[in-house]
């Protein structure tokens, strides 16, 4: 058994002027690592021949499996068929099964005429084993060469997934012979990267040379990982456990999981575990706390709904702000959290609420009350508690960190018993 | 003058593995497309000295620009800065602007003892430019060697934003003698990229080589864009607007916008100019669509707000959806979206509504409501639809879909002035 190395070739000019940000590279990886095969390197290059061919050449070099995504649609910027056909000196032929499956997706489910372009699909390198694609046109195709494996699969995000997941991943055992890689993620909050790596420094320091430390820091948490490759996987798994209670130990008054969870996960967990519910009312977020919670499979458990109060009138309308107080404090201060936390509790009937208002920009935001200002509130049936925050960023990340604040709140809310 | 090209150098474990997805590249290629650089490479390596350094010798032969994020924190898995200092011949010394303004961020902003390993945040390398951060404590840095630009930038992508735009880019006419990059995009809706391809063939034919046509399939929508190069921008634009302009009027039928915004940026612009407003009331999509409405600037205008009924008592309780239609045709039916976007629409006092219910998936499918079917209805003070879908995809792209569908239905609907 050996190390295992991948590469990934991403093609497609929308990733080179920044069109279209990449999801694949990062999925791809965390499925081959589950096999025990390490991503050492991603590529991206444009739909240039002498480019692609150039980042064939060089990563097989590198990597013993090189998955390539996209460029295999039906139009003429799609290039990467033929160029695989020449690289793999092969020559096309029509692959039957799939050209059955294209007819039949056009005459039965998308009841369309095909085209000539859309035949031209079902045609493949005879150097290649084809990997049947049952959700799309582009068959993925498997190729060998000098001792590496080449993946070719379509860049649309759930035809990739599928023919990788179905097609691809079963044969990993069979092509490579690997060893096991082991990961332990934990989550920490309201503590910085530096204090907490002075704080476990002798802990990362006595780590031995196949377990790494990475420090991940994100919207004012910070994720600790280890990351561990080793060929048996039982005693692997035991001594990264070992370094992992020393670091969730020396760590623990900032701890929020010893998982890799988002924080909306590890708020759905707790309220899961006792039986609770929750509600939102959100200003400044317009609804993203909410999508944050029922992004996840079986959020209907404990989350009952949202009013998303972005235009005032709502806010007194629905959620009983009076006038006074619009008309006095305003939007953005704690009365009116307070109020919007406690009457979308119960108008939903929940266990909790959370509540958030505040500028998020560019625009809007006053000397008294500037870009960034959040008041957030938490209520359970007996207290509530709000905050004020000063973000001071942009948009998007004033409204991801509102919602992650927010949730952390609450989390904190819950664990204190309130 | 001549075409410069750039190399994208991302640095990180976590990239590798999976764990974060870079938002980064994506951003910078679009910006430094603005000043008529053309990224042609995307490279993302670990946190590994051999690996970092052998991108950079190979990018640097790509390219006369590499800009590298990423390892530049506090930690000891951030090794770029000693790689770059031993790379550029330099040797280590404070920069003291940056030591004072760390200094003063520790005292004054987040009111931390300062410890040795945020100061030697303030060390570089005494080849480089220090590009100061005014975001954190990791300054960006600029070096220069055999023709080739280098500039590495922290990871973290909101300072890695600001160092570009405040530092990198205004230096750019001084360090580059570049053309133009121009970009023409436009949205269809309802036709698939095979068929559009035919429909267009002959004007793509007819393209020069400078200019190059990319489709861009997306949740049921293709984007079409003309990228070309050129050094007198004056005739290149009018070059591409002549071509833009056929593309626009053969696909008049599938066309949404000449202009690359998103759905909901449409939407947003529609409702704006007609001065009408906006509810929703979401119930699979929990927010999702109120977040895309609400993650752009001014959507105030328009958007008043939504009722996320995740729970059916909530959209009973406030969606006044009768327990008769629930208990018989169920939540997931024309009966219960219609009711919900017409009471929505009247809680919320606005000319236009939007209501979805579906089932997401992974769980909670039957054989008569199979996981992807969604309902979804529009309303206006006169009119109102509702339209089933069936997208039987994963949970995230469902949701996605269905926020897109319900953006298309409204936008139909509001132009053909229901």
């Amino acid at each position: 058994m050996e190390k295992v190395f991948a590469s990934v070739i991403t093609i497609g000019d929308e990733l080179l002027i920044g069109q279209v940000i990449d999801t694949n590279s990062a999925w791809i990886a965390q499925e081959l690592n589950k096999t025990g095969i390490l991503v050492k390197h991603r590529v991206a290059v444009g739909d240039v021949w002498e480019d692609i061919w150039q980042a064939l050449d060089e990563e097989s070099k590198r990597a013993s499996l090189v998955i390539i995504t996209g460029g295999l649609g039906p139009t003429a910027d799609d290039i990467t068929k033929p160029l695989l056909c020449k690289y793999f000196d092969g020559k096309m032929i029509v692959h039957q099964p799939t050209l059955d499956y294209i007819t039949h997706l056009f005459e039965k489910v998308l009841k369309r005429p095909m085209i000539e372009r859309n035949a031209k699909q079902a045609e493949v390198p005879d150097t290649c084993t084809v990997l049947k694609n049952e959700r799309g046109t582009a068959p993925g195709m498997l190729f060998q060469k000098n001792g590496t494996v080449f993946v070719s699969l379509p860049g649309v995000p759930h035809e990739m997934k599928w023919l990788m997941t179905n097609r691809f991943l079963p044969m990993v055992p069979e092509l490579f012979k690997t060893g096991f890689v082991v990961h332990r993620t934990l989550l920490t909050a309201g503590v910085g990267e530096s204090f907490l790596a002075e704080q476990i420094k002798d802990i990362e320091e006595a780590l031995p040379a196949h377990i790494k430390l990475a420090y991940l820091p994100n919207y004012g948490m910070v994720r600790l990982r280890l990351s561990a490759f080793g060929f048996d996987k039982e005693s692997l798994e035991k001594e990264v456990d070992h370094h992992f209670g020393l670091l969730k130990e020396r760590t623990k008054e900032n701890l929020v999981i010893g998982e890799d969870l988002s924080l909306e996960q590890v708020v759905g967990k707790l309220l899961k575990e006792k039986g609770k519910t929750l509600a939102t009312a959100e200003s400044c977020t317009g609804g993203y706390i909410a999508h944050l919670l029922t992004s996840h499979p079986g959020s209907s458990a404990y989350f009952t709904g949202s009013v998303v109060s972005y235009d005032n009138k709502i806010k007194q309308k629905i959620l009983q702000v009076p006038d006074s107080v619009l008309n006095t404090v305003g939007a953005v201060s704690e009365e009116t959290v307070l109020q919007m936390a406690r009457s979308v509790q119960q108008i939903m009937d929940t266990d909790y609420s959370i509540a958030v208002s505040g500028i998020m920009g560019p625009d809007g935001g006053t000397d008294q009350k500037p870009v960034g200002m959040v008041w957030i509130a938490v209520t359970s049936r007996t207290h509530a508690e709000a905050k004020i925050f000063n973000f001071r960023f942009d948009r998007r990340r004033n409204i991801e960190l509102t919602a992650s604040h927010a949730l952390n709140l609450l989390r904190i809310f819950i664990n204190e018993n309130r």
